[in-house]
């Protein structure tokens, strides 16, 4: 058991997880809005963005937002669709959901997090 | 469903999570100790300690430790029994048996691993 093994969509397929599009140059969220859901990256790619500056290039597969499952906070960064993207949104029945199904995923999440929040800390 | 609910540690109990007792002062790992397991405490209370300062005090119910699930890395802190205590080791094989049973018990480890690291970063 891997945790870099595709992660399964079919989960989320199953949950009735909705899916949502995004031409290139979209915003999917911006710093300081209000958010509950986090996202996963089925398509194309999205740059994560503050203060004008591109931190991280999500590919699919990839998690953004996750810090909405934990806290009720405004965004800490922008989401942009870099190219044309479809997300899916996991709130956090959803999270439950998926996490019952495939623990790994919390270790994943998990893993996200620490990377982000050490990253966030040092810039400021 | 709340997460203020007391934690069932029958789960833990089921899996043969293993227990182990420490005496007032005692200490459960040091700083930079090798670790992979997390720690929960079933009965007495637990100092996190670094540079001699005790960051925070763990209660029945509480975590420790978390951060062995996500990366191979040393202790950032240093863990003591302050009175008679008894913790419950949490492996990454137990994190998931007990994720998969109480998905909730994921974002209760990810909220605690938030706070933590936002503190850590704050001091450095």
């Amino acid at each position: 058991m891997s945790d870099d093994r595709p992660f399964d969509f079919s989960i989320l397929d199953r949950i009735g997880a909705p899916y949502r599009h995004f031409e290139a140059g979209e915003k999917i969220f911006l710093e300081e809005d209000p958010g509950d859901t986090m996202y996963m990256v089925r398509s194309g790619r999205v740059d994560i963005i503050t203060y004008g500056i591109v931190l991280e290039n999500v590919q699919t597969g990839g998690i953004f937002g996750e810090m909405a499952l934990i806290d009720d906070g405004p965004r800490s960064a922008a989401a942009m669709a870099a190219e044309p993207t479809e997300v899916v949104a996991i709130d956090k029945p959803a999270f439950l959901a998926v996490v019952r199904d495939d623990p790994q995923f919390a270790l994943r999440v998990m893993s996200l997090l620490a990377t982000r929040l050490r990253r966030a800390n040092k810039q400021m």
